[in-house]
Formats: C-alpha cells, structure tokens, sequence
C-alpha cells in the first residue's frame, strides 16, 4: 500500500489514561492500525490531568493489550510500530495554559484532527473552550463525545449550546458504540435489502420485540458516578433507545447518514410519552440486593463504595415502549437493562405472530413461534427461528434455528465497534453517531421518569444478585400474556 | 420393541424381479426393516414372468443391494434376517391360473395384503381380475399403482372404472415417488408452520416459481416404452404436477389425507388451460439429438434402440402454466423436464419480488433477489437465499445462504422416498398418494397438449446432448425477462 492511502490523522485523547481508554480505545487503534496502516507521521495523544512519562505510558498500553486483545491478534512487530504514533501528556481540564502542551504534537497540516473526550459530560464545555481559546479547533477538527452527555434535557442542550460555540455539528459525533457493531448494521442490510424481512416488519406480522442489556457486573468502583447516573440514564436514554431506533426506523431513501438519523430520530418523535401514571404501569425500576452469581457471594447495591445506605438509585430498568406511528401501532417494544443479572448479553428478539391456524400434530409451544435473534453480547450473532420437520414419518414439527453470523463464515474477524467507529470519525462519516436532535428527543421522552422517580418517596424493587431482576420486570410481560425470551429457553 | 408391534403385512410385488424392484422397491424394505423391524410371519413376494429359483432370485437381490445401498446401510447379518420375508414365485400375467402359486404364500388372518404393479399400466386392469377372480382381494389388500397411469385421459379412466370393480378409492394408493422425499414434506412444514413464509406465499410477494427435473441419461434400454410415452405423459402429468400442487396448494384446514389431496386437487382446477395458440406461446417441445455430457459422445434420441428414425417423440418439455385463482393470479410456474440434460437434478426456486426500492450502494444482480431453492435430487437440500451486510467498514451487500437441510442437521439418515411411501401404504397413510380425481384432472390438462402435438407436422425442437434444452426453453422465460436458474449460477 502506498503511504498517501494511508491513514492520517492526529488523535486527542482526553481521558486517555483512563479505564475506557486503556479496555477499549487503545486496544480499538492498535487492531486499526493493523488493519488499515498508518501514515508514518500519525500521532495519538493520550491526554490525563498528571500523564506519566512516555516510557511508563507506553509499558501500561502494552500490559493492557496483551491483557485484553485475543491472543492472535498480539505481535510484537506490530506493537513496537504503533508505540511510536503514541504519545502522552499532562492537561489539567480546569487550566487553559496547561493545554499548550498539546501544541508541539499537534501537526499543522489539513490532516483529521480528532479531540475524543472520555471524561465525565461536565467537563465537555470547560475542554471546548480552552481549545478554542488557544485555536486549537481548526476546521478538519473533529469531537467525539462519550455517552451520558447530560443527565437530563436541560444539562444535554447546555453541552449543545457550548459546544456549538466551537463545533459545528458536522464536527461533532456523539458516539453510541452499540452503534458501531457488525450485528447492528447488518440489520440495516437484513432489514431494507430482503423483501422477506421488510415485508413482515410492521404490526400486521411482529407481535412484539424484546431488547435487553445486562452485566452480570456491579457498579464496581464507579459507586459515585453511578449513584448520579443510574441505569435509565447510563444504558436505556442511549444504547436501548438507539437499538430500538435502529429496529424501528423506516426505510430511508438513502444511506446518507442524515437520511438515517432523520428516521430514527422520527422514531424518538413517535415513541409514546410515558406520563403520570403510565410510569407506574409501563416502567419497572429495580436494585440489586445481596444475593451469588454462579455461586459467588455479591453484596447489594446500598452496600457497594461511594453508594449511600439509602439510595434509592435504579440498577435495573424494565420497561414497555409503544411507538404511536402507522407501522407499530399496538406492537409493544419491552426493553430491560440491569446490573447483577445471570449473566453479560445483549439480545434483541423479533417476535413474529403466530401463525392463524395450526394443522399439524405436534403441540405448538412458545418455542415453535418465528423470531429473529440478534445476539450483540457477549458474542455478535444472528439467528432466525423457523419451523421445520422433524426428520422422518410423520409430520412432526421442530425448531430450526438459521445462523446468519457473519463471524462463522470465513475467518475474517470483525471488527470491534470502537476500531469500527474511530475509522468512521477519521474518515468523516458520521451515520453511526447521533444527532443533537437526536439526543435532545431522546431526553425529552426520558426527563418524565426521571422526576417522577427523583419525585418519589416509595423505593425501587429489590431483586438478588444473580436473578433476572425484581418480580415486577416478569409481571410487566405476564400481563399481556408474554415472557422474557430468557425464561422460554431456561 | 414387542414383536406385536413389528411391521405385519403381505407385500405382492408384480414386477419384482424388473428394474425398479431391484433398484429401489427391494433396496427401499431392506432399508425400512433395519429401522422397523417386520414381524417374523411379515412376507415379501416377487412376482415374474418366469422366476428365477428362491436361492438365484436371494443372490440376485443381494448383488443389487450390495450395489445400489450406501455402504453403513449394508450389513450381512440384517441381510440374512431380512432374506429370510423375502420369496418369489412365476406368474403370467394373463393366465388367471398361474395366480394360485400366490395362495400358499399369503398368509389367512387380516394383517395388510398390498399389492404393489410395478408393471406396464396396461396389464393393471388384467393383474386386478385375476386377483379378483381367485378372491385374493380380501378387505385389508391395498394396491399400489406405479405411474404413468394411462396415457390419457380416457385410457386413465378406464384403468380407473376397471380397478374399481375390485379395489375402492380407500384401497388404492397411486404412487408418487416425489411426493415420499423428506424435502417434499418439509416444504408442506415450512409453508404452513411458518408465518414467516406463510404470509409471503403469494402473488404480492413471489415473482414466479421454477421447477425443474432433469436426467443426464438417454432412455437407455427402454427406447420402445419411451416412443409412446414422451416426457409429457412420464414427468409432467405426474412429477411436475404433483410438486406444483404441493407448492400452489391453499392451507388445508388440517393435516388428514383428503383434506390435502382436496387442496391439490384445487390447484389442478385452477390450472388456466393450454388450448389452441396458447401451447405453442407456452410450451416447449424438444428433442436431443448428438452431443456430449462431461466430455463423452451421446448419440442423438433417433438414433436409440428401439426409437424410429423419424420419431417427433418430445424428450424435454418447458412450459409456463398460469394458475387462474386468487393466490396466484400473474406468477408464472416455469416448469421444465428432460433427458441428455448436463445434470441429473429436481430443484425448486421460489423467486420472492425485489425489494421495491434499493437503497445501499452495492450494485444489485438477480443474485441477490430473495430464493428458497428446494433440492430434491442429486442430493435433498432447502437453501434460503437472504441479503446480509459483507464483513467490514462500509455497508456491502452480500448474499446469504442458509440451510434448512434437514441431513446436515445430527447424523439421523433421511429415508428413501419409496421406503416413506411403503410405511404409509403398510400403515394405511394416504396423505402422499395421488386420489383418482386428481390424476383424471391432470389429464384432463395435459390432453389438449397431447392432442396438439399428435396432430402437428411441425418437429420438436432439437437440442444437443449435455445442454439445458433447446434455444426455445431459454426464450420462454427470456420473453418474461427471466433466465432458469443455473443461467443464473452457471
């Protein structure tokens, strides 16, 4: 490959000596880098408020691949012809003078210039300003923002206002990593290039979609950024509004990443409002107590670091979304996210309706209903559920389970959201980011709960570590006659 | 298992020293004994002209298996359990006399007496009077009957008017072999059972069906049989019809035999007949003549034994039939038949409509238009053939196949069509077996073409050994701006 088509650009890390950084950015530009060569004079900086040195720095990223990338993608050639595009240094957030350290590793030339801000939303505003104040912000910059941005409307439209001071928006991309897997843009391609699919996908022939996100994971050592985040903000406001948005959208004319955020964001515009006492019936809002994950021991939330003894903070989210347009009308989107359940997945089931009349011998169970399942964690799938016969006389009728993976096919390895999505920011596509308006209506839906939560005085439900959540998540579908995909299959 | 409840019967195999005994009838209850087990009084009677000795016929039969049976099916020890039903005795057709031999064999008390013609069909009428006449059709005999039945319309309700006066409707199974595969009966699971496919079976979303048998043999031996045959009376007015009526049929109310086979009947209504200028317009009449398969010279049809030298005898037939109901109304079935072709195959696509509008960059070939495409020969097999996103950046269309294939699915052995249909035939299952009014009502279709091509002077079309017929099958569909689907896949 010859240099010129090589990729160039110069990467700002903010955060970058974090958590976020080290499990997954570094890791995602390594496999870039051995992917998609870098030009010789690309350079990414890790940014952190006392960065240590160069050598320290670069022993760290190395401890941290080795720990977290898949043995064979680990070569030690490799390592030592990425160490030198990295560099680190110290910022402190607060001190606009500090931030002149970046501007010797800064090129000069009309290359990407990408700021990728991995620290908490409040802090957005004060980085975009010191980079503006020392012109830093020239026009092939590019922000990315990690998610939460906000924690509720108003906070999400202040960080728009002060970031469109220094951005415009086609500058700017709001990263969604869920976004970024192989499995969800192909059901883009599932869903808008096989007549078999699109014809089916509306509410004349789906009876419902699940959608959940667990970890089996707690709060960890994030105790205080959780006890002011909590589930509805950290995982339903982004990743599951996002799936939904992706399962639900029209057809776009194009795939223009404008004409694809304009339908998802017609999605978010359609979602029915949950108000007063629609939250009770529709919303569940659960805590983990102690209870064992596969036999080891979990305390409960109240009990973990940085957690108040009486927070009444969701760990877990069930709920029941209606989209109040032509294609879904009266088709129930159950969407659950928590933390402290069996185990770490991320699923999503298209249920079809049954069929009308049933003429074969064999009893027909939950089981033998179509659907497609869309496995995003902890490994990326695509399965379609149909009906066969059994092999043999008679007319028996089974389950036959279709794998559409891409990953079983071939042995091309695909590509990690981030290292997915970091080359999209470089090359300037931004359809797999989010919009403002995007963001701002998906708050706009979320802020209702929110109050009426923080409004409260009855405290959330209470479910073990290590079961599916409190009892009120399966009465939510046992009331309209459905169960959790996870307790069909066991 | 209790002997009671090992397979009880008396099977009277006319013709059971022939070509289709040896090759399959024989192979197909060897097969079905290994899997359940006969009762030790259960008999297998060969009939012929002249039988050979019981121990000549036994090494016979045992050359055959050894060489027609995959190799794990074949072991010495069931051979010799199975040897031990086996018997054969001389009988001439036309001397009601020589029936008695029959007598000693057949067992007295009322297990299920079949009586299987594998002969000419215009010796049924003869074999069933002398049964008849010696009183052998006791209540529980059953006759199977092979096809061609007649060779027209009348000669078939002769053959049925004559039957009747020794069998009723519910004591005769006319014999489709097609209609025994495992992929046939699937195909009724994955209509019916499905609502993924069951909503889409229709004129709104399939753009036409295709079905094709073809033979890379000539009519090897049997040149005089074939010379009043044709490929319209051997594979279209059974075959081709019978695989059409399982894919056109409506959902039947449930699963019992007359339900089904009234289904099909239905479709055999609504068949829009071939008359006058229609036939030309739509159907293709060919013949071989010289060419090559894989390299090896084939003479051409006139030049085979037992074939007149000026014979117009069709050897492929390609037609468009046009289903005049509400289902179907504008969905060409392209069926399609023939001898000398470059393979040996029966293979089904259901061609679904493209996808109104296409939105990815990704040119889109015919390719990647939605198909089921049903194997039934070599090899069974049911692909789906779906659009998924090529691994990647970027959105590139791909396409997809799955397999539905039940063989590939655990190590179960799919049974041999006659070995299914003869269970039935012991059981008293008539679901796969052809009802008289059915086979009356394909002729009656067929006649018109029949009687059309006995009156032209014109020749049939001519086509070279080792290709796909002749240039006029190519065009039917080109007309329609269609191409059969190995022009599609080389």
């Amino acid at each position: 490959m010859k240099e010129s088509s090589n990729l160039l650009f110069d990467l700002v890390l903010f955060g970058g000596t974090g958590d976020l950084s080290m499990r997954k950015l570094l890791p995602a530009l390594y496999q870039l880098y051995r992917t998609t060569p870098f030009h010789a004079s690309t350079r990414i900086i890790a940014v952190g408020r006392t960065a240590p040195s160069k050598e320290a720095f670069l022993h760290r990223v190395q401890d941290k691949l080795e720990q977290h990338l898949p043995q064979d993608s680990w070569d030690t050639v490799s390592w030592q012809q990425f160490a030198k595009h990295l560099n680190c240094v110290s910022i402190e957030a607060d001190k606009t003078e500090s931030y002149r350290n970046l501007i010797p590793l800064l090129s000069e030339d009309q290359r990407p210039r990408v700021f990728y801000f991995s620290t908490h939303s409040s802090l957005y505003a004060t980085i975009a300003s010191s980079l503006g104040a020392l012109g830093l912000i020239t026009p092939c910059a590019r922000v990315v923002l990690e998610k939460p941005i906000g924690r509720d409307l108003n906070t999400a439209r202040n960080i728009s206002g002060q970031m469109s001071n220094y951005f415009t928006e086609s500058q700017i991309y709001r990263i969604d990593h869920y976004l970024g897997k192989e499995t969800v843009q192909n059901l883009l391609v599932l869903r808008f290039a096989n007549p078999l699919f699109e014809s089916l996908w509306n509410h004349h022939y789906i009876d419902h979609i699940q959608i959940t996100i667990s970890e089996s994971i707690g709060v960890e050592s994030r105790g205080e950024f959780y006890e002011e985040t909590g589930a509805l903000r950290d995982i339903v406001q982004n990743h599951l509004l996002q799936l939904l948005c992706i399962l639900a959208m029209e057809p776009p004319p194009n795939i223009e990443p404008d004409r694809i955020r304009d339908e998802k964001l017609k999605v978010l515009y359609a979602l029915k409002p949950l108000l007063g006492d629609d939250i009770a019936r529709s919303v569940v809002r659960g805590q983990y107590s102690a209870g064992a994950i596969k036999g080891k021991d979990c305390i409960g939330y109240t009990e973990e670091e940085g957690v108040s003894e009486h927070s009444t903070i969701e760990t877990f989210v069930a709920m029941k979304v209606m989209i109040d347009n032509m294609r879904w009308s009266g088709v129930p989107f159950y969407l659950r996210t928590g933390k402290r359940l069996p185990s770490r997945s991320c699923e999503i089931v298209v249920q079809f309706k049954e069929i009308p009349h049933w003429i074969f011998d064999t009893v027909r169970g939950q089981l033998m209903s179509n659907q497609l399942v869309i496995t995003l964690q902890p490994d990326e799938s695509i399965t379609l559920r149909l009906c066969g016969k059994r092999l043999g006389p008679g007319m028996d009728v089974r389950t036959v389970d279709l794998n559409l993976n891409p990953n079983s096919r071939g042995n091309k390895r695909s590509a990690d959201a981030y290292e997915r999505l970091l080359l999209d920011v470089v090359k300037g596509d931004q359809t797999l980011f989010v919009r403002q308006d995007e963001l701002e209506q998906a708050w706009h839906w979320i802020d209702p709960i929110l109050l009426d939560w923080e409004s409260t005085t009855s405290p959330p439900e209470y479910y073990a570590c290590g079961s599916w959540g409190p009892a009120g998540s399966t009465l939510l579908l046992a009331k309209d006659g459905r169960l959790w995909h996870e307790g069909a299959t066991g």
